[in-house]
């Protein structure tokens, strides 16, 4: 992670989410409408997914082109990269 | 939502999502390795996508039977679940 | 599925799709950039997820809900149902 | 895409992904069991995922990794592959 600003941001969202999550927890406690619950687990996810494209487009910024420019064989780099998209995309 | 004790455990995986997030929030306060922050990431949203899974079973075991039997014309119903199905793989 | 416009509505979706992997081969074959092949990979994805939530929503229409309406046990119907949902939004 | 090798197992997939669509097209044409039609399109979903995979980790092992070496600003490279990751991860 570069910066401590970016950092926070992130941390920010975070806390947004585990709020969210409190809230669904909240609804379901006490029996809201199936669909209005699913709707805020859905918003959840999507809020959830785009701190992990964040934390992604970090890492490729920063650590992947490090590796990229410190020597020639940065295949364990790349292959650790492809495998978190990979979770990502399969979550 | 059927029983006070499928509710409650559903209250129990949400709120251990919410310290999984948590968890994500420290690990990012103290700066750890992208990699394993995402992958954290992906564990919290398989295990959103788990409860989503378990809230839209119990809509279609419940709400949705009981408007079948209920009447005739149960578009509205229908369209609702499918618009709730279609977010969540959207998601 | 219910009526023959549906189906054949559905065929034809499916036929677009089959030309846009047909065209993802061509890309590949005369080395395309990776980054304009993925644009189509996940065009290709979106279109058939779309065909998915069609086939969903007609399930739910028709064969489920005339399920409920037939007898008193539809829960090896709706885990069926259930199921193919997972595996939709796992996939 | 390095070698013609690689474009060549890649050509192999997709004509496999194109069969299985030509085949989904079939049973729709016969009016066959949603839930049996559902099933092929997750599996055809996720052959297609898995090919959006390989194109990715490709591109970040050869383009991307050029891009870090070749000179000091890859931020536009970085963006791009982010947004590629973006598009992937929300079909």
């Amino acid at each position: 992670m570069t910066t401590a600003t970016d950092r926070e941001a992130l941390v920010h969202r975070l806390h947004r989410i585990e709020g969210q999550v409190r809230g669904i927890e909240r609804m379901v406690e006490q029996d809201a409408y199936c669909i209005d619950v699913l709707t805020q687990v859905a918003a959840a996810s999507r809020a959830l997914q785009s701190v992990a494209l964040l934390l992604l487009d970090d890492h490729l910024r920063h650590c992947l082109t490090e590796a990229a420019r410190a020597g020639p064989d940065m295949d364990a780099e790349v292959t650790e990269a492809s495998q978190a998209i990979a979770r990502l995309v399969r979550s």
